[in-house]
């Protein structure tokens, strides 16, 4: 699928809150869903479209990124099971979404895309061990820790 | 999430038509739904829940393997967009999901577990550009080029 840079949302904006970035890619935070507030995003920084278009070694940068996103999660959250996917159906820049995914969530076990299992009473970023700015010190920490 | 090897459903069955495997990975063609023909699974051989738990290594070997079958679907079938995605919540036992998507498929430009799109008629396989049994053989020799 074919998406001019100059009209390309993730070239143009963040695609969420900025946490950390290289030359290679950035770390943003989304917030566009309270049901999934432990959701992360790697967006790479060049426009390209599949995962397959990167080198070898830029496919390794991104998914040691996204390996760090994900044990930050694991250490920090306890989460039911950590979900990836890299989609892009709408917006065809390489992104990847690292979400933390609880039992009690509003879509558990379905994907964050499918069918509402449950209504969640309250805030579901207050259910999480640790305050969200402070999930984001850990991210930033620990991607200091890959190679980029 | 925790569910123990022996009640493992990635462990007792193939978890799809197995296309080919290494002691590391198998990778199947999934028949479960009609609406998405040219869908593989890489399933990892152990029986892990994370991505993040596999050495970088074993990352690189998965992700080379899983861009491997993207190619193919990108060079063979020419879809609007290939979906990568692990999320494991019902089986967490480490899988990745690769999918051709299509503008015209029943879903897009949701996610396969998302929204129905439109009805399509006949069969979506029809509509490929190789029969699913010539695909397998293009997947089988490009993850013969693959390491590991």
């Amino acid at each position: 699928m074919t998406l001019s840079h100059a009209a390309c949302p993730l070239c143009r904006d963040s695609g969420g809150r900025l946490v950390v970035q290289t030359p290679l890619w950035r770390v943003v935070r989304v917030e566009d869903d309270a049901n999934f507030p432990a959701f992360y995003r790697l967006i790479w920084q060049d426009h390209v479209a599949e995962f397959s278009t990167l080198t070898p070694a830029e496919r390794t940068v991104c998914m040691e990124a996204v390996a760090a996103i994900e044990r930050v999660l694991l250490a920090q959250l306890r989460p039911t099971k950590v979900n990836l996917a890299s989609l892009g159906n709408v917006v065809p820049h390489l992104h990847w979404h690292v979400i933390a995914r609880f039992e009690w969530d509003s879509h558990f076990p379905n994907p964050i895309w499918g069918a509402r299992q449950r209504e969640v009473s309250g805030e579901a970023a207050a259910r999480l061990a640790v305050p969200l700015t402070e999930l984001d010190q850990h991210v930033i920490a620990a991607l200091a820790g890959v190679h980029a």
